[in-house]
């Protein structure tokens, strides 16, 4: 059981994929976001897939009317992805619209300090939603595991929570775990460091001593 | 002075740009989504603007934190778009990011049914991000005149009111400018018809009429 995610945020596609073949055996997927599509193109995906062999998560943050987000999710899913994470805040037909053709992950938290403007005063709102639409997972960042306590105790069994904000952000790997997340997203403290490689591997060693 | 933004919902590069060419004498500028940019390439904005020498807007609505906005709006402005469109509800830090890069037009109000759960409630939060964030515009849509009034009755002087649902979603857009619209966006009406000039010909002159 593995319970790391690597968020590839580098954006030379030769270069993302040396890190994906060079951490794939501690990972449980990749999560990839918009730079990185941007720069290298969507067949990245698939390239990536056929490299770690793990699944693929597309973080595209949709935030559109249902046509929109069903018109790009459907390309994206198309290319390869296995998830694509979605906002719950433009509403659940907008997020029924990327479940219907594919598995969903719903932001129902962030940590950076814009989201206590409008995100967080609805953060029950959004755990509601994930619950009625049944995603795969929801979102949660680590940098605050009491909230991540606070949202599993809501949320519906068998819905995930992925947490960044783990590593270079200052959140605990451990602590996410223990506070009730199921997996746990690491960005720049493996693909920054000089041995991607052996960084994937001790993030993966504190998640499984975790359980 | 043109006040038509032709939302250029296709797909396909050549379609894309032969509709840009025959309608760009009645437009004020071109507006286009993620899909059109992922089927296409980023290329395909600078090809529309050498085409049809006016402005463009890239429909992004970002949601990302303030870093991850920066990183794909940077790359969005580079290829050649002249504003980006954000959303509001991630607060404003995340809206700066990308202000700090070019010209931003923020979401405050959004049609489809979905927007009624999380983002009319906070409608008001919205402009007064919008207020203080001061960007080019706001997104507001036309399908209701009376919201266009109110948001322009509390928007600050010279922020624009871009207003899209006009035509297909059964907004006028002679209504729209009556009630404080500044531009108005259309899409299908325009790019599925059988002669998309004339079409475009025709809303333009309606909305010279309106002023």
């Amino acid at each position: 059981m593995k319970r790391l995610v690597l968020a590839l945020d580098v954006y030379e596609r030769e270069r993302a994929l040396e890190i994906a073949r060079e951490t794939s055996d501690y990972l449980w997927a990749i999560k990839v976001n918009w730079p990185l599509i941007l720069g290298a193109g969507l067949d990245v995906i698939k390239e990536l897939k056929e490299t770690a062999n793990v699944p693929l998560i597309a973080d595209l943050k949709l935030a559109d009317i249902p046509n929109t987000n069903r018109l790009i999710a459907g390309k994206v899913f198309e290319a390869g992805a296995d998830y694509v994470i979605v906002h719950g805040f433009t509403g659940r037909d907008s997020v029924n619209a990327v479940k219907e053709l594919g598995e969903v992950i719903i932001v129902v938290e962030m940590s950076h300090p814009g989201a206590e403007e409008f995100i967080q005063p609805v953060a029950d709102g959004l755990i509601k939603l994930a619950n009625d639409v049944r995603p795969f997972g929801v979102i949660a960042p680590a940098t605050r595991p009491e909230r991540i306590s606070y949202i599993r105790s809501k949320l519906r069994d068998g819905i995930k929570i992925l947490t960044p904000g783990v590593g270079a952000q200052g959140g605990s790997a451990k602590k996410a775990l223990e506070a009730g997340a199921d997996y746990v997203i690491v960005g720049r403290s493996i693909y920054e460091s000089k041995n991607p490689r052996e960084k994937a591997r001790k993030f993966h060693e504190e998640l499984m001593g975790a359980i």
